[in-house]
């Protein structure tokens, strides 16, 4: 399941029934659970000073697609999948069913909840928080440095179930509450609170998220209500069963 | 004409004077026109149960530079060139002479016109509509759910040599009309007249394209009346003796 | 220190102690300085009509991470260090200890000045002209040409020490004075005098960067006086020495 031409180091932690494709490179200090597969002209474990001896875990059953970069030192859940030419940086820490897009970028030293959805082109910095069930859209970018440049790392934190949409600015330090809606292309400039929907430069809220509806008139908000795909059941069950008022 | 490290399935259908870089990957179901070149490090044909054994086809006299991948499923005429890295899924159909810059991405389930210029970076999303001879620049991307996430999928329709400048956001369902203008840096929320400029966020209609001037003092647009590089004579032509009034 | 996988033409002047990884090629025309690592999966020196036999110069001590590409005909300084996929094209000429981030995209035909920093994601048009010890901040754009498509290229100037934070569009032909800062999220649309502390899209000045604090309640700009990471001794003397008023 190794193809010849990848080139594995004798002490990565293989586990059973992984496939590793074509061209790709794994390095020390890697251990992939059963049941993964890593594409093509992957590279996997880079070494860092900035992560010494520190190993990087791949949970079970997860799928890293071709061209994708890890350093050493993160550990994923199980059941991760990324698109292609992810690059994930060393104290990476990820839950359960972890989906990071082509061409998504993670600063490390950063947490990650379950089941985060960041479909393409997300950029992460370091030391940001990211809950539970959130989506991230493409060319959304969390900053850390009020002042750049500077050594101030203070990341933006997103609560469980908020949504940032695409090609956002989240600055340093500010929080998204819970199941809030930020809109396509504004700049997070202060908290958003919980359940609101913001938009702009700087993002100002405009009324609650649960006030948006559907096509078919439906309530659109808490989006857990009509959107189950790729969810287990017993996380949908507890959905349907939970008020969700924010 | 294959690098003997390429890996080139055997049921792929390579046309005559094909030419494979190093450590490409050739899947089944591929169609190679004669005359194009694949460069290095690429990937064709990935297989995906969203386009079960449905064929890629590149159009003759094509090139593809290093480090990209398509999916297995889509269809793209001739003289198709891409920068690096560009990802393609399945079941995008794209016209003649199409040019899609580094790093773009094409989420499939689209069609694209005949000479569709995206110089770097575009994200085009599921079930989006360009038409031909329109330009798409850096950083901007097409959306098509207006209520994330949900099982909406309504992509933008761009029109015929309309232009789509840096860095913008088309939110789902809108039209840029033939020949419009979007300013960079803008966020379209609603449909965009045919022939109008519009900038901001969101976007609003500035004035008629075919008051902006060139340096020179000409009428900038219609681009087509002074703006041929890249494209055949015959369409050239073409361009110079019809009216354009938009 | 080549890896037996690495392609490397017989005419490339490869200084002492170059490391190359596995998968990469390098072309003709290629000097590489002594010292300088050249990671896996790179192409260095691809072949263009644009740079006829003209060399790609990498300064001893460098490093190019993995899956990076650079073009014939460019020349950078010692220590020049690149995050992973990065694209070079021809004509680009680049001081000493130019930091180029993870997918950043230089379109060539453009100068850099000495220790500038660009983290991630940038992209550089051509003609551009950036000076010396200047940050521009991941998914910023510099574009150059003010009626698209036409011939016209007139690539920004950023002048030294400046500023350009996150996912912000420069319009062709406007310059960012010495030490300014272009707020995140901010499309340039006219010239930033230096020191100005501008944001927005169009971005409009807010105040001098001198009233800026740290969270300390320090002075933040010039950010020479507090932030050293990186730079030689000798240049951070200067710094300290210097009055630096804009």
């Amino acid at each position: 399941m190794i193809h010849p031409t990848a080139i594995v180091s004798p002490t990565a932690e293989i586990g059973d029934n992984v496939k590793i494709g074509a061209f790709s490179i794994i390095y020390d200090h890697v251990k992939i659970g059963s049941g993964t597969v890593i594409e093509s002209h992957c590279e996997l474990g880079l070494p860092t000073p900035l992560a010494k001896n520190k190993e990087l875990v791949i949970g079970q059953n997860s799928i890293i697609r071709s061209k994708s970069i890890f350093y050493a030192g993160s550990v994923f859940g199980e059941r991760f999948e990324t698109g292609h030419r992810v690059t994930v940086r060393e104290n990476t820490k990820a839950g359960i069913n972890f989906r990071l897009g082509t061409a998504s970028d993670i600063q490390g030293d950063c947490v990650i909840g379950d089941y985060v959805r960041c479909p393409a082109n997300v950029h992460i910095c370091k030391t940001a928080e990211v809950g539970s069930f959130v989506w991230i859209f493409p060319f959304t970018c969390l900053t850390n440095d009020p002042r750049p440049p500077s050594h101030t790392m203070i990341g933006p934190k997103i609560e469980d179930y908020a949504i940032v949409a695409t090609m956002c600015v989240l600055l340093p330090g500010t929080t998204v509450g819970r199941g809030a809606f930020v809109s396509a292309h504004s700049c997070v400039t202060r908290d958003v609170e919980p359940g609101m929907l913001v938009a702009g430069s700087p993002a100002k809220p405009l009324r609650k998220v649960n006030e948006l509806k559907l096509k078919d008139g439906t309530q659109a908000y808490p989006w857990v209500k009509h959107f189950h795909r790729g969810y287990p059941e017993d996380v949908v069950a507890l959905w349907m069963k939970e008020d969700f008022t924010v």
